[in-house]
């Protein structure tokens, strides 16, 4: 029984070369991707039955979407087929001290049209062992936070382990009217990917001493969290240094039984493309998680995947658990033949 | 005095590479065009002021847009910044006996959402030699009938010759929604471009009888047209005989004065891109007109010019007169040096 | 009941652009494919739960194929993983005169090494509606001849259908060879495809008058091998006139209950890419008799996929059923928008 | 009135892709660039009207320095047309510690046989907020010493801001002809772009102190310029600390009453393309000067921009106002989504 | 003993891809190549040891030219280092009506300044067997009329066979000069490729009547020439029927001991790269000779080599003899494996 | 006299862009090269005539090995043809913190099975200055380590100096299997290449104490490795600490006359393609030791061609001495222009 359930949207992903603007652009590079179909192509390389929930448009880009699960072994049973359009964006690709630069062309997706009565929760959560959803999902419409809450009540009906990112995204929706939301799914959630800010702007908590560490301030926030959301188990988040976007250093940490655990400090440099990082790591908490690791091993385990798809271009993290245990045993960066 | 204006939609145009399926691509080749900016590009090329009346996101989408009419020349003061989005469609490139295949997704677009108040007209057209607009226009919304039909009536307020080019798109509008707004536009046009589906479908003139040669129908049609409408003084369009998406036939006509001309048949093999072969052809028509060549040359000057079209990638047609007549004297196919 | 399987060697396929020669290269296009394997994609896009049976070595050339297949739909579940190599060739693309050429790097590939131990036929042939397999498979080895007997006895067994395209490569075996492995295949085969030469050298049939049509002479060896082969009730090959290696004429032909129906001859020019294209040809037949079509319209069909196929890079069809039948309603290489 | 004028060589650049050799390159980048018109393209997209002055063969390259110098809003109006060929260059792109070679191929150009009387600066100078030109002008030819010179006397007639660039290029010129020629123009000048090496070789100052730091002999040396040339307002250099050639530091300058204001220093790693890097800096304080910023801002806007310029490809500085200013705020490298 | 001398200019040649102006162009492909060398390259694939003369700077251009040669296995010993440039020229490519475009940039070249004095033809002629040349050569200046001329008396002197290919280009010199300069060197040509133009207006031939066939006119060509120099022995050319720049048909044609030998006509479409395929044509006669083939079976193996070299990019032919002669047998186009 | 003489492998490289995966890579680069033959093409830029001992198919790709020696100027006159096919290797490039990975295809290589009786060492060594060879020979097969054996003894009875890299893979053979070798190698043997891993497990040579420095270790070994074999004169390394896969520091050591000498440190960062690496460096020490440079000389002069090396794609190190010796003064990333 290794079935594993996502739901969230999947855009294209239309991408400058490095050191082109897109407004000086002739060509653009095309990948698919989003959040939690990120996690489950992470997941599906890691050994589970993932089944993808999501609404594409009838038309070739949808069925790129369709292809680009299917070649990572996802299944597409759960792809809702119809309205106008695929969520598309635009990203100039940052180097150095130039940041990437999102240029959104997201609305009217089919996906944020999707409603209630399209899915059938009762047959996809069924022998699930795992469901993950992430902040975006509602932050795209009313219609979608219906679905979110659905779908988290119907997963811990059937006795489904869930999981949730924040991934507060300002451009679709203010700090109200994420935490108006988040209040409503946190009670149905098991494993809370959540970082400093969405503590204190997203689910309300005070701001901790300056004096703490980060890693105490995220103990004080957790702790918070915990007393909030008590049926949450385990609290997940990453530090990030960004020296430049090309330059970042990378560390995970995970919380359970009143306990943080944090990963060796990774630097990844050069970095070929971050999208799709933090979907990395917390699906390499996932699989931590649904394999019993020892907490420290499932913190070092999702960062060491994280610091993987770093290292290549598109959303999704193909590289399997050997492939990351022989990474974090050498990783020196040595050619082996 | 050389000003021109044309007012029409531009789109990105995202493409396959031949022998790619869309939903199977990895990159995408960017071009931008809309059917009347690049009858504006042509005219730009050979001599013209050409001002584009447009709007745009303000994005590096747009902005792509402006440095594309700027690097063929001609003028963005007309540009409307706003709005949401730049219409978009995704070309899978056609090959051989395999068509092209569009895929739309331009609804929502800044343009489809430009007002009459956001133009002064009377600033735009003075000293204007010709005005150019398509049917495309007043098919995307009902403010845009609103546009396309106060800038024909301003147009000739100002005296300013005008151009009409029909481009039915049947994905836009029915038969029935386009000849009643046509009906509204062609007593203000001087120069119409239209085909015999045009005539039989958007003007409701009967169909000519099958005994008669594709000219002859053409002229028959349009005598049929000169009397609805007294004030067009030309007509034009093409006869294109399609052996395959890589293989054509092509044909120009002009008629003027009771009398059709017809140039010599281009066999336009392989075709690198026809998208913008009708603009370019329009646009050589219209540079005939606006240089008082006999109606022959015109129509031969337009020929060459849209054969020449077919051979380069984009929607826009960047030879020089000198080029075209060039290309009619020698065109072979040999190689000069 | 939709599930399908096909038996035999998926290879890495690294080709040169066009106008380029291998030995002077610098990067090569990387494609994976086999005779059977395309047919089950094919099928795959037309809406079959396909299985694939081979052996891939445990490498990231092996993974490779597994991704390919899975992009197209077809289950993995039946791929053995083990042996020393994939089997790999180099093509160095034609166009015009220059043909295309083969340089074959596959001996010593994990699937020439499978045993008959490695598969277990009954559960494999559970449900399963059609069984295709080709000639190439018992030309690689001693072994495969013996697993290409044992899989279609027990596809017999289970009450599948059978497919067999002969296939012959000269540069595997001899005609002494293959006439003496096809001759234990030939009574479990219920769809045959095979040609003219097929019949004379490996089926030793003598050579039918040469003052009969090609169409004459191929009804010929068909009512021949229907006598030596009862069973077979499907005989099926193409005409292809090849003018240059960018110019075919292709016309396909399906034999059955003593009748030869014909296809519309598809002048294909220029051909982007044709492996592949016998196997598009077979799988459109395997449609139309699984789906028992008229015999006229399997082979329209069969040979419009077929046509279609040469307009795409890859071994692969990824064109739906819809797509075929519009294209052959259509398919003028008129631009749809 | 926002009028701006540049004169100077546009050069055609091809440029290897990083890490290949131009001997073993089989394919070349196309840029088109030159110091003057570098600093007229920066300040087209900060708002200004440019003229670009310079002279271009009639053939498809001229073509591409008009098409390139439109693409960025800059008035081609003053491109003289004729002579013989482009100048151009061969860049080998450094990486790491191997540094960028350039192969010369300029003799000979148009722009170098350009002469006083194909220019009218009277008509050329009306209207002028500032005139921009480099010691690359006179470096090239007789011919343009005359013309730099006249140049410079015209723009103080008409009351132009003037702004120079000494940019001593070894290859074209000795110190002591540089010398000779910066003598006569410098009393023209209002803005001088000069360094530490230019104080010394080309303006014969005495070396300052080696006890002094480096800022502290900046302001030695320009002290001493400011004696000489009185009318000089404004000087201004860079500091660039050279780890390698994808790794520099940069800092800029700017001395005005008396006072040496210096910006942050910029880690700029990896470097994308540095040709262009000194114009986008030179044209980021003209636009301060412009614009009256107190010299602290102007100083830290143009270094911003220069860094920026070095994270894209070509030699053109495409950033408005607002994106250095909010680079200068957030400018951590943090994708923004 | 299989020494063979070329003398010749090499080139750079920067061309765009198939559909791409060279105005608009932002990436140009390179290739080496020049009339004689490529008769040499040719040559060396054929199996002999081919010594290319001529004069490159010294830069990474000049090197670029002698690693092209020695990829080809021609020898280098013999090339000049000096001067100023490598001679160039930009090709705008050619497809379907639409003719290549060359823009030279080749005055000023290192091997335009090539003096006699640089040259050692005694040891240059040692033990060869061949001198090949072309009358591009002394078109590019005086001095070189002096070294073409001295080279052809050298190499009958020391007893070697002498080609001279005709190769008139009008932007280099007039009829008049090229029939001066021709006049001189032609009592030392052994084999000469000229054709009906070269006959007339360089030879001063009379025009053939009208009423002949083609291979009429061209021997009565030949044989006024066989009259004026008595010691050439073979004489050459191609007919070439150029429908489009995609589409030739090509013929060769070889005249010796007063008869003329007709190649069959080869229909090369596409048309990949023209370039060169005169020098692969007249390096097949001259293996033909070399070899003592029966003059049919020589013109039959040049149209062919000259046939696949159009089939590939470059200058260059590198197919050995049994390439040519297979696909002089099978050459239909047929997929090989 | 100037010949040299190299002996081994020559493998088809194929490599994905940097940020791909090899099981997702739709192309692949080709790169030719071998230990042994790239440092024959460094000696060949560096002036030598060297000639390539190995064995290549007789097919296209064996032709490409061909063509690439040539290209560097490298004779081919001993290579011998034959055999089934040409040693393959994938490439996934590594990038920051993950590591290239080798996946092999070599078995079954023309090489591995090339006898002692193919080649003609009294001809191949005549005249011959310097022969070198690698342990990836002998690693290959048992007729290799004969053909090694045969090779070193004949190289010094024809007086030749030996130069002798250990280059050990531990997925060819096992240490036992590797000491055994060259216990019967070394005796013939004046240079040699090795540093710690080597001496001990493949030398026997007990570990040096833990307290030495990383030079005092290498002399520690170096001394006991001239007891065991007298006649070696030379021995050397490089200490190469790898940050990650983009980013390592380099220094070379020469240990002569019982001194060893250490070359500055390299920062090479980015580092483009570190394959060849070594062998830059070894052909470096070879050239010092040929011009007899003081040892301090040829040491800095090998580490700094090796830096070069690393900084181009390909095996190969297509610098001249020249170029690296101004490499070694200016190296500092500076644009010269």
């Amino acid at each position: 029984m290794k079935k594993v359930v996502t739901l969230g949207e999947i855009m294209l992903r239309l991408s400058t070369q490095a050191g082109e603007r897109l407004s000086q652009a002739n060509q653009l590079i095309m990948h698919y991707g989003g959040g939690e179909a990120n996690v489950g192509v992470s997941l599906s390389h890691f050994g589970y039955d993932v089944f993808a929930v999501s609404k594409i448009p009838n038309n070739p880009l949808g069925l790129g979407v369709k292809r680009h699960l299917q070649s990572h072994g996802v299944h597409t049973d759960y792809l809702v087929t119809g309205g106008e359009r695929l969520g598309t964006y635009y990203l100039e690709t940052g180097i150095g001290e130039r940041s990437a630069k999102v240029t959104y062309d997201r609305k009217y997706s089919s996906f944020s049209k999707l409603l209630v009565e399209e899915l059938d929760f009762d047959e996809i959560f069924t022998d699930v062992v795992l469901f993950h959803l992430s902040g975006i999902t509602p932050a795209l419409s009313a219609n979608l936070q219906e679905v979110a809450l659905l779908a988290l009540q119907k997963a811990k009906e059937h006795g489904v382990m869930t999981s949730f990112d924040c991934n507060y995204r300002a451009s679709l929706w203010s700090h109200e009217e994420a935490a108006k939301s988040f209040v409503t799914l946190l009670p149905y959630v098991d494993i809370c990917f959540c970082g400093e800010l969405d503590a204190i702007y997203l689910l309300g908590i005070e701001k901790a001493s300056e004096t703490l560490t980060r890693e105490e301030k995220l103990v004080f926030y957790y702790e918070k969290i915990k007393e909030m959301y008590p049926k949450i188990q385990y609290l997940s988040s990453t530090f990030r240094d960004v020296h430049s976007a090309s330059n970042n250093d990378l560390q995970g940490t995970l919380y359970v039984d009143g306990r943080l655990y944090v990963s060796k400090k990774h630097a990844i440099h050069p970095i070929v493309d971050r999208v799709g990082g933090g979907d990395a790591f917390a699906a390499g908490i996932l699989y931590g998680v649904l394999n019993q690791f020892p907490p420290q091993d499932s913190v070092s385990f999702a960062t060491g995947a994280s610091a993987l798809k770093h290292t290549i271009h598109g959303d999704c993290n193909a590289f399997t658990p050997e492939e990351v245990f022989q990474f974090l045993e050498n990783g020196s960066g040595k050619i082996t033949r």
